[in-house]
């Protein structure tokens, strides 16, 4: 098997965003007075190759699945909610349905493992891998056949968002014990102790944070001898977050921008980063969470979000909250009117 | 004539705020991962007495007028600029025509006086004071009914949007020379120095910025026995500073919420918060802009912006921006599923 994971990046169009910057100085504002949504255009020119970008058609791809580390005790909530979500995102009354219908954006929901399944449920697409990730403080957490199956779940997502010609890509996340999974994978990516990265997740108390801490320090010490960034998603990390980094990498391939949500997808953007650091440009951040680790992950990708409204839900929720200052953006962009074509003077 | 101004504000409907609180703890998330956007409905909600609040109906009002101080040499760009200006409102081109396009909202774009003055111009209502404010260097801004025509013309434009049926209101301003103006109100209203407040506005030097804090500082040592908030409004302000003013205090009155764009429209919430302090729960504050003096009055007004983007433009375009959030904000309280509708697990 080629392993598609080593395929470059594709490389943004420069003199397309060399060309959007010199609009945006045309335009009848005071030059930079628009800020991040000026810089924001540019960059979606430059990724999109076209001088007058869009965020019209968003595909919205929210990967569910369980972790073994859950037995643990580490979530605020039972393991039985990781299935009972995934009707809850087809039937339109999760936080991520509601606004993939305020956006109109295409939302696809992917059953990866879940102890609890549902079994087909329509509007869920299932590619299950198994119940659920091994627990790591036992064993890795994925067998190398399901780390690809996960990897490869990620790349058929932004796939079928090509063919069906999206603008921007966003990944979401579910799974009871993701931000455990989450946390213990960053801290192998960035070198970092469990207490500067694991935090209350759904809402654990303090007694709960130092108990997730020690689950994860175990994990660490059992898997202290891995050293590629593909090892240590396998050996740390789980179904979803696996995919999302499989959809990133796929995505910098195939040059289609991503808007990345809050902590997990931050950390599978991390995972993605160590195995394809050209990937990089390719990420736009939405949102700085409000989980504990978030703020070292963006500072470790240079991230600065676009949002900070205390938000730690995940499901991509952060990601589709910044969607409509990507469209004002390239509305701004494509629609203000110039200088010379609206006959006021210039300073 | 009796004082309008002196009338109260509403009060707010705090019980159902409170069954808006309830709604949010029951529905498909972990209690208070929605942040901001939690508080925002629950906020909305006790401003328009609804348990389920809504942003769908939004009215941009732009107040457009020139300035005597311009004669002082305190901007970047020509005073012709202004009444330029107004015709790219109407013609669409402008920052927040498009802006409004994008959501959907009324745009009312009202000329209070400008010195290239482009009459009738499809679009534009008139509502002409005089070509200019009098320079505050050399007296005050206004006459008294200058002064009350400033502040009727936004209660009018607000008294509109509640027969219209707005859901939330949103004040804009244009008018070359009208950081200076903010800068030295907001002095005033503070007792702060000019250097704590002027900043590069539409896009001054080091000189620039020291150039029209010096003539801040003029002014303010010639109107230093001013003791109230309106004659400091009177001689240190606009017409369309003014207009805001009492379009602010009108919507505080009515009930009708409002969304506060940047700099100028914070000076003018400040003046419209000393005259009535009972307005201040009515507004909501959009964005924090790039302009100096912002953070100060914002702190001034306890007031924590939603967005930080860098802005700096003014025509009520931060606010704008901030719309989608209200939207969603409202979407997700209204539509998402109730922890027992969509039969998920609680902690």
């Amino acid at each position: 098997m080629i392993d598609w994971l080593a395929a470059p990046s594709r490389v943004p169009d420069h003199a397309v965003a060399r060309a959007a910057a010199a609009r945006q100085d045309t335009l009848t504002k005071p030059p930079g007075s628009l800020g991040r949504l000026e810089a924001l255009a540019v960059q979606l020119a430059g990724l999109q190759g076209r001088e007058r970008p869009s965020a019209a058609r968003v595909r919205i791809a929210v990967f569910a699945a369980d972790h073994g580390v859950a037995a643990e005790g580490v979530s605020a909530f039972p393991q039985a909610v990781t299935g009972e979500m995934l009707r809850n995102f087809a039937g339109g009354g999760a936080a991520i349905a509601v606004l993939a219908r305020e956006l109109g954006a295409t939302l696809e929901v992917v059953n990866l493992g879940t102890v609890n399944d549902p079994g087909d449920v329509p509007g869920v697409r299932r590619r299950v891998i198994a119940p659920s990730s091994a627990n790591f403080c036992a064993g890795p957490a994925m067998t190398d056949a399901q780390l690809d199956a996960a990897l490869m779940a990620g790349a058929a997502s932004v796939a079928d968002a090509i063919d069906a010609g999206t603008d921007v890509y966003i990944g979401g996340d579910m799974g009871i014990g993701n931000t455990t999974v989450a946390s213990a994978l960053a801290c192998a990516l960035l070198d970092a102790q469990p207490d500067a990265l694991a935090g209350a997740g759904t809402g654990l108390g303090a007694e709960g944070v130092v108990r997730k801490q020690r689950v994860i320090a175990r994990a660490l010490a059992m898997h202290a001898g891995v050293d590629t960034a593909r090892e240590r998603l396998r050996c740390l990390g789980g179904f979803e977050i696996a995919a999302l980094t499989g959809a990133f990498v796929a995505a910098a391939q195939r040059g289609l921008p991503v808007l990345v949500d809050g902590f997990i997808t931050s950390v599978a953007a991390l995972a993605a980063v160590a195995l394809r650091p050209d990937a990089k440009p390719w990420l736009i951040f939405s949102h700085r969470s409000q989980e504990l680790g978030h703020a070292r992950v963006l500072a470790a990708l240079d991230a600065e979000p676009l949002l900070d409204l205390r938000l730690r839900l995940g499901e991509a929720s952060g990601a589709a909250v910044a969607v409509p200052l990507l469209r004002m953006a390239c509305a701004l962009h494509a629609s203000m009117a110039t200088f010379a074509e609206a006959g006021v003077s210039e300073a």
